[in-house]
């Protein structure tokens, strides 16, 4: 599992958004700014303001956490399809932290290898494909859509791999952006 | 593959939607009515007013299919968990159309089974399920959204399975709507 | 003001939804069922089951509250032209609750009228109309948006004529949904 | 009337979607990658790239525009509020090309006025606004949605107020990016 940040988010489009809303215009001051973002947007709730910063990840990650993450639809998606690479790539799978889940794993993977080797198509051999096998994505989120998905996915009962994801895309944030984000963390 | 229709699609808002933009009320005359919506939602491209009338499917398919779909983001989806279900059910595989495939598939389903038998927990079992494994899912799509979905999945370059899918899901539509998205199929 | 719901809504297809996800099928028992869908819906926020019961409603009301409704996005609208329309029937305003204002309102009203009769395109008479105009629309929400929908516009702080819009929506609904949107209502 | 840009869109984004689509990788050389994007995202229709880019503007315009863009739902927005500063700032009106409606407006921005002057409530008062009223407003668009927008308000049939917002919108564009948008600026 890998997960990177494509873009660098600023905050400056959300605090114009502020500022045209009430006819205050912008903070030159940070800590007032983020106050002022806090308080409309986290406070007050007023959280359309947030659609104005997006982030954009790089994620590779299982094709579990791609099932449920693309199940997010305030979200931009592009992914490397499996229809048009999967002859030319090693495959990879995640690990399941059960060994012997790994070892069952290993061994589709020599079937399929075999297949592939054979030249069949990728459109047959991919649906031998399990769950487990990585997938490589670039996702872009408004943080309003953003605080949604952290308050789903890095909740105790999300699945252990896309809790992991989202916990590593909080990571990769912004330090000095964390704090719209910090309460949607469980 | 199945695909069932859930509800009974009608176009009488559609009609009213285009009243009420022209100010010309609703047409008693089913065929005056069609030929109306015809021309300002196809021919004029005002497609908006399509999403005034929903279509809800229920659908088993591949997971393949399921990953295809769920990249639609202007519809709505409630699928079956494996996480939830996984261990409760026969395990179905979708054919792939290769004799040695759907062989290896097999071999792959007796191996997750036993791992289920152990009591081993959905959530790492559910990551040995290949891409032919079978969704059962409900989504509903307005009439402007499946007519960008047939546009695209009824398209031959489109994986052979969600064709299939969507070919099914033009069959089981109204008769007397099928005007509206016969230019879509490919 | 006036508010009609033109369609019937009807909750089987939420119902179906949390059925899908978890395996257990749909109830007879409608008691049962309201039961299931308060506790996943409202409960457990699982709320986009709610997305697959939609009620249309037909809306006649001022500009100002058109200004604030198209606002809510996860919605689709059909709304009578000004552009098309306004030279071809009366003029209305919808009451401001101070007489001085409705009493220059006329005075507005008489001279666009001229405008209009003078032959001028609604192009450029419609520029003339305040706030106040009457519009006719028709709008879809799905029951997830429209619990947001509620949420913001029943608040003592909105406007008082959208206000007056939303508790009109509210009550035009099908009296064994409310159980749904009370919450909702502030 | 008045249109600006207050973001920075870069294309490196879309790119990099496509190299992830297909496994190829970004373009050092920006002719190629233009070629890439265009072939993708305008050629071949796989348009959803596209959605990596966003422009934000501020537009200064009339309510006519304001009713009629933020019909693009596709879009965020942050509009001034009349409710909370009408009192605060000088009205005023967007030209309409005809000197006795101009002249006409002139006397409604009086009456106006005169109320607010009296202290009465934004809420009423703000009813009295003609569709020539000039809201000050910023709008997030992505590329892709840009392109739709750009299709149907540049169009000889829209509203002139719009159209000429919309081909202003078109003009702050990075010169470097309009290949992308010619094609739909009719």
């Amino acid at each position: 599992m890998k997960v990177s940040l494509l873009n660098k988010p600023e905050l400056f489009l959300v605090d114009s958004a502020i500022g045209q809303c009430y006819d205050k215009g912008c903070y030159e001051d940070t800590k007032k700014r983020d106050n002022r973002i806090k308080r409309v947007a986290n406070v007050n709730k007023h959280s359309s303001v947030l659609e104005f910063t997006t982030a954009v990840f790089e994620i590779e990650a299982s094709t579990k956490v791609l099932l449920e993450m693309t199940r997010h639809r305030m979200a931009s998606y592009a992914c490397r399809s499996s229809r048009y690479t999967l002859n030319k790539r090693e495959i990879v799978f995640e690990p399941t932290g059960d060994k012997e889940v790994n070892a069952i794993l290993s061994e589709f993977k020599k079937k399929i290898e075999e297949q592939i080797n054979k030249g069949k198509k990728n459109d047959i051999t991919s649906l031998m494909l399990p769950q487990a096998f990585q997938y490589k994505w670039q996702v872009m989120f408004n943080y309003r859509s953003l605080q949604n998905f952290f308050k789903l996915r890095t909740h105790k009962g999300a699945h252990f791999q896309i809790r992991e994801v989202a916990l590593a895309m909080y990571h990769v944030l912004p330090e000095e952006h964390k704090f719209l984000f910090k309460e949607f963390i469980v």
